[in-house]
């Protein structure tokens, strides 16, 4: 089956839309550790306790290696680890991971993360396309071969994606996100699935309204990976335009604001929660969004 | 001391402009190799071997993390060791990991490679700048705080990045990799050596002369990285206009033209070198390469 028929499957089966980010920075963790050594232990327990607290309430989760690389090897080892246990428990796996380079590294990158077997072997990797089609070309046919998916970065959701991708082009007039929008779309005219959507999708900022919606017209059979949603500033009201009639057609993913919760509460009132008590705040927080997120994208 | 003064430091004293890629693709190796988990051993034995072989005759070395990926975490613990190694040696070292995300992310990646003492602490690194600022911001105050450098992919070397870098822009008519081009040099105002070149510098391909030449003249204070001489289709007189009057202005990159030599003299003659004719045939590419460059950086 289809990485993007295995998603919508999932959004049917969970009754959800949201995918959960596990972005572990070490900020949540800096008020306990005391030697360096203890990070990795730290992240591997935050991480099993996330993902068995969610594993069977959201379609997907999305893990951010930004965040595994400055623990060097062994950080990866943990990384590959997670997403083999997020696998096994029936979580779509996304590799937050935006490489791109030209043709031969490109074919690299891909094969660490699209192979079967490799070893970061994701569902859908995020994937920057600002070199182009040669560039984006070994992840679209790996991925096409091995039924992965890809989230090319098309309008991101940080304030100054304008600089590069908001430049209106000559002649046509259009933005650069639209043109790389464009491509997107040719790129990925191979992989559609039964549901009627390519494997090959998007990433479009929560914060960015009107492009959503832009994007979401012009583009009926691109799935949209929308980050920004909750802490970075977007609202349940301003994704609604991401999904189609059916309330399909993205996921949202929320990062800080389920798994920041738990640790600012330990902050806050300065207690350590116990296993349990973390375990239902994460569930708490995933189902207040799903509630939210489902309200809107069934119109 | 600055990271791009101690390049021309290395650039002076080696009398060289050449930048060797350490590109290990394991096209190299198949022909070789029967089991997968003998391709470590081999990449560590090459990658050594090329590393001996041009320590004091070339100023940096570049290490492509695309090639490493796809063993995993031992592949990533090799890619770790030799950063180290040619470090210890005196080489000036390139991670290419073409890394960009939003801000927290882009912060960890910058400590996970600039950070005294990072897992993979490289003198430079290369960096996508399609986010815009608030994704290369932590990656220019990271690497100005700890005397590292960066290079920010503005014209690469591949066919098809003119698909969004040479796009139109509105009102000022320029393309985006000049609009990029012009961020970059915002983005290192503040890190301009004693040379007069900033620490923050720009990759621009030999195969796109006249963008190169346009660049020069209009950054005289930008360092760039110059991928895609010989095998890619560059030549020495295409990347003449990357020199200042000094010679000086541009590292230029060799990879599959240096390290793909022995591999094919193997497959060809059907024999394999011994480590001295192996050594002795990289020596000679690179002599051959840096008299071929120097030829031209002088006017």
């Amino acid at each position: 089956m289809k990485a993007i028929d295995r998603l919508i499957k999932r959004i049917n089966d969970t009754n959800s839309v949201l995918c959960v980010g596990l972005d572990p920075n070490d900020i949540f963790f800096t008020h306990k550790i005391k030697q360096i050594e203890g990070i990795i232990e730290q992240y591997r327990e935050f991480c099993y306790k996330v993902i068995d607290s969610v594993h069977d309430i959201v379609p997907c989760i999305k893990l951010n290696i930004a965040f595994f690389e400055p623990l060097g090897p062994e950080g990866l080892a943990l990384f590959k680890e997670l997403l083999e246990y997020s696998s096994s428990i029936g979580l779509v796996t996304v590799s937050d991971i935006k490489r791109g380079d030209i043709g031969s590294s490109s074919e690299a990158y891909a094969k660490a993360y699209l192979s079967n077997g490799a070893p970061f072997e994701s569902d859908f990797i995020t994937v920057n396309g600002y070199l182009g089609i040669d560039g984006v070309e070994p992840f679209a046919s790996l991925a096409d071969k091995n039924e992965k998916g890809l989230f090319i970065l098309v309008k991101t959701s940080n304030k100054s994606s304008s600089e590069i991708q908001d430049l209106k082009t000559l002649g046509e007039n259009k933005a650069v996100y639209e043109k790389m929008g464009e491509l997107v779309e040719k790129w990925g005219e191979n992989c559609i699935g039964e549901n009627g959507y390519s494997s090959i999708g998007a990433v479009v900022g929560a914060t960015h309204k009107e492009e959503l919606q832009k994007m979401r017209e012009k583009h009926p059979k691109m799935f949209f990976l929308v980050p920004g949603f909750g802490v970075q500033g977007g609202s349940a009201d301003d994704i609604k335009c991401a999904f189609d009639q059916n309330g399909l057609g993205a996921i949202i993913n929320s990062s800080r604001g389920i798994i920041g919760k738990p640790f600012s509460i330990e902050k806050n009132e300065k207690r350590y929660l116990s296993d349990e008590e973390f375990k239902q705040m994460i569930i708490e927080e995933v189902r207040a969004n799903n509630e939210k997120l489902n309200s809107v994208r069934r119109k």
